[in-house]
């Protein structure tokens, strides 16, 4: 297994899992000192951890105190949880990339009656198209499509809370949180993983969720549906509320959050959009600039900050990942049928504007 | 968060977490210098950390090479997934503990029929009183019952092998693998999480199944029964056969597992059980020596080698436990009703012999 060990100055501009934090080591090393991993996961010690993460993620995302946040394994652990608690009948996707797609696939092997509406690769949702019948149970939008580099504004999602007031809206945010500033309020459940912009070791999913979900979830169990074991809202929460998880989780991972939330804390959250804005900028400057690119998402509302893709026009796309890995840096390559044809560049708050300016360089002359 | 900072001198002699491996702590080390956690759980160098820790667990626990081993979240979520997606109807659990019972709980959530026979805590099962149908679809088995300390002889679930032919027999080994030298070839599906005698960080599960567990679960699909979505065994070993996992799972854990795993082969999993076997006979031995404590398992072929319950005569229990932490050393308390009256003493392949002859001094004298 040595082909993996000169990836030590590697950079990893890549769309999750991505460069850890830069300040995740220290913490790491810190927790094997205080043996972290060996205390129990019903100690006060671990409850005081669960209780530190929790207030730092609220803090951070500014998410309301009425909204739960607990953990699962994955994100797409969260998309099986939520189609299994949120939805009795059906289910409503946006689809517009192979994420977005694969949480509607997950309503169909629920056995829920699950509808999509989907788009070419590359492009948005325009509101006044969509065909979202008015009784929908459970509205499942993809903030952040990370196969495709597409965002959705949040105003939009603002707009769907109003002409769909009833449904459960449901917001997969797990390569943008926490940049979207989004008000928690106009959704019910939104949820990310950590290995993204959180610069995370992969393993760990976040999952928030209000009061509305709770109370659809009971109804399901009234009504005698499965809404699952251990990871069940109602298991989820009745933990939550002593600071602790049904199972023994990933401990490290929920110390490692906190840690990192609160580094971003003091960084504070709007000097990370600031930043995230800004090499974004950057980045789509260069691609505009050089010949040998072509913004992959033409609409220029549609373009997601944190994950950027252009078709790259020398393909394949692999010489010039190989270029970029000779100066350090990895990007991503096109996810699926794009892999060939595409570059992904993950702009997470770990990396650096300098990183970014190298980058922007490297592609104009590309 | 200061209060947990003296835990750096301890011994954690608790069944779960418990002491990291003792080598553990030099794989983060390289793990972060190789940048483990930034690569792709799509790259290559990822699929061939996949093919050597599975491959480190198979020669470990000498599993058949027709024998899918596969990761989950926790085996917590193995008691979930097990019953999805090898159950149509019904399941039969033995019931000794609180986990064997959630085992049960969870087949009742799943809506199965679920069905058990359950003896009090500390006590094993005769064979000839088990009031097991032969039709049983599924006969869920826990190998070691963390709760109270109880284990279940190998040649008692060859017998049970013998008695249901036809039954799927999933064994749950959560707290004593690689312990046993079980005959993979006897049951069909067996399960273990790495926090308890692997040493390693919480947040990992390990989930090994034979053919006729494939079988069972595309039974399942074609009858129009959701096994679930991505942790379903179609969906899981349509991944493993490309060395790869659904989801982003947690990397470094499936990294540090077959490092481990390969630390514990070179020292051979002959030593390893010899040590274990030699550490619990001291520790009985101590327990009986002692006024203070009564064997919790009153017959000798059920009591587990890798977790060890005691009564303690002079309650509470905590008067003992912090007594011991003084010695750098902290036992597990009781689990549930037997918190205040117990002490519980896991025994696994980091903790050392001279741990276990101080311990034994301190238990003696105490």
């Amino acid at each position: 297994m040595k082909n993996y060990s000169n990836l030590n100055l590697m950079n990893f501009l890549t769309p999750g899992p991505s460069q850890l934090y830069f300040t995740v080591e220290d913490h790491i090393k810190k927790a094997l000192k205080e043996n972290i991993c060996a205390i129990s996961h019903r100690s006060k010690a671990f409850q005081q951890i669960v209780v530190h993460t929790i207030s730092q993620i609220r803090q951070l995302m500014n998410i309301p105190e009425d909204y739960y946040i607990v953990f699962t394994a994955s994100a797409t652990e969260i998309w099986e949880r939520i189609i299994q608690n949120l939805s009795i009948e059906n289910s409503y996707h946006l689809v517009n990339g192979s994420f977005s797609k694969k949480f509607y696939d997950f309503s169909v092997s629920l056995k829920r009656k699950a509808s999509k509406y989907e788009v070419a690769l590359g492009q948005g949702f325009e509101l006044a198209d969509l065909p979202i019948p008015e009784q929908v149970e459970l509205l499942c939008l993809t903030q952040n499509e990370t196969s495709s580099g597409v965002s959705m504004p949040l105003s939009d999602i603002y707009e769907l809370r109003k002409k769909f007031p009833n449904a459960i809206i449901a917001v997969d945010m797990v390569s943008s949180a926490p940049y979207p500033d989004l008000d928690f309020s106009q959704i019910d459940t939104a949820f990310f993983s950590v290995q993204k912009c959180f610069g995370l070791p992969a393993g760990l999913g976040v999952w928030i969720f209000n009061e509305r979900c709770v109370e659809k979830s009971l109804a399901l169990e009234k009504a005698g549906i499965s809404t699952g074991t251990y990871h069940s809202i109602s298991s989820l929460i009745k933990n939550i509320k002593n600071n602790e998880t049904p199972e023994t989780p990933n401990m490290l991972g929920i110390y490692l959050l906190g840690k990192v939330c609160e580094d971003m804390n003091r960084r504070t959250i709007q000097a990370i959009r600031t930043e995230i804005s800004y090499k974004a900028g950057l980045m789509y400057y260069a691609l505009r600039e050089s010949k040998n690119f072509e913004i992959f998402v033409k609409e220029e509302k549609f373009r997601s900050k944190t994950v950027i893709v252009a078709d790259v026009l020398q393909t394949p796309a692999s010489t010039l990942i190989n270029h970029l890995k000779e100066h350090q840096i990895t990007v991503g390559s096109g996810y699926g049928a794009g892999k060939d044809k595409q570059i992904r560049i993950a702009n997470f708050p770990t990396h650096s504007k300098e990183t970014f300016e190298l980058l922007a360089d490297l592609l104009i002359k590309a």
